[in-house]
């Protein structure tokens, strides 16, 4: 998994069915310094993400293993929000 | 999923029997300023993508969740065309 | 998918007992000016590819949709060979 | 796999139902000198790693084959903790 | 599939049981003139690879179709040995 935040959505209307009621968020991938790295990916959202949030998102195969994703042409879902994390000794509080 | 605009597509009679009947599309990746960001994928088209149309499309084995693609041997599909999307406040409308 | 040409093939006699029969070609990536892009892959052949063809060739599990490759320990197959392709309005003829 | 040194832990209270009693560490990719190679995964830890230990993870759907993350949207697990490594004729111990 | 080089091994006494009896090389990637391309895996040897044979190593989900990493936490296998590539009409000779 990596970390992001959540910076933005996509709207679309012409999709696969399989997408129909399925929340798509953009979140930018974060260095442990919390700063953008430079690339982004769109995501499913299955844990009700907020604008700014710090959160992990599994990409592949493993992004149709929770119940918003199941069998869905999906590579990538927001699995958790963080509240914290803890690195080198260091404790990063984000909620 | 990753963000792409649809630049062109290929023709190929010699190929696998389960390619028979499927559109594939060249898809390069944007930047979330609309900027080609240097790298491109042939993606079969799920949903009926135009020509410059703004997509999203996913790899890997999600990439074989959709009625065009199941059971083939393609590693990318394009699973919806973007009407907008909003992004750090600022929203991009491309409908 | 990814677009390569066809510049080599290995040989090898101590290899995994699925791998019998499977012919390995080594393809380099192209950009869309189908110049070298810089890396490769060793890939199974499953339509009769020819040296300096442009293939397509799908990765991942994807790699293991063809009747050559059903539950082999492969990771890329080439699974067409391009007649041609258009991209930005320019038409490249290959075949 | 890629070898790695665990540098921290998230804390997530909002995830997945299947993320319940998963525990998740920080791993830094390494070099085969044991220096950072610039780039991080977040892990379930399917050994008991310890702070600062070296191990190995496994990325992809590969990462769901450990009783600990059998179906669940996780895409990277430590599945060793590593004694040592023999490379280009030098031991290095670990443990 | 890459062509890599075994260099060295790993050792692991705390790892996950469905890892006991497998045996991890380090393997590093080359380029089409056999030269190290600056980054390295640890795979499963199917093959019985010796230190300095150039090999060739499946990774992600078709690193588990062998019968010795079947349903196991593994993303890497070596699954050949090669005796010799043609590249560029060029013949290289390895064994």
């Amino acid at each position: 998994m990596r970390m992001g935040r959540v910076i933005g959505s996509v709207v679309s209307t012409r999709k696969d069915p399989k997408l129909v009621g399925v929340k798509l968020l953009i979140v930018e991938n974060l260095t442990l310094e919390l700063e953008p790295e430079g690339g982004y990916v769109v995501a499913v959202d299955a844990v009700g993400a907020g604008f700014r949030e710090v959160v992990l998102y599994a990409a592949g195969s493993s992004a149709r293993q929770t119940e918003q994703t199941k069998d869905r042409p999906v590579d990538a879902v927001i699995m958790a929000i963080l509240d914290q994390f803890d690195v080198g000794g260091r404790t990063v509080r984000l909620a």
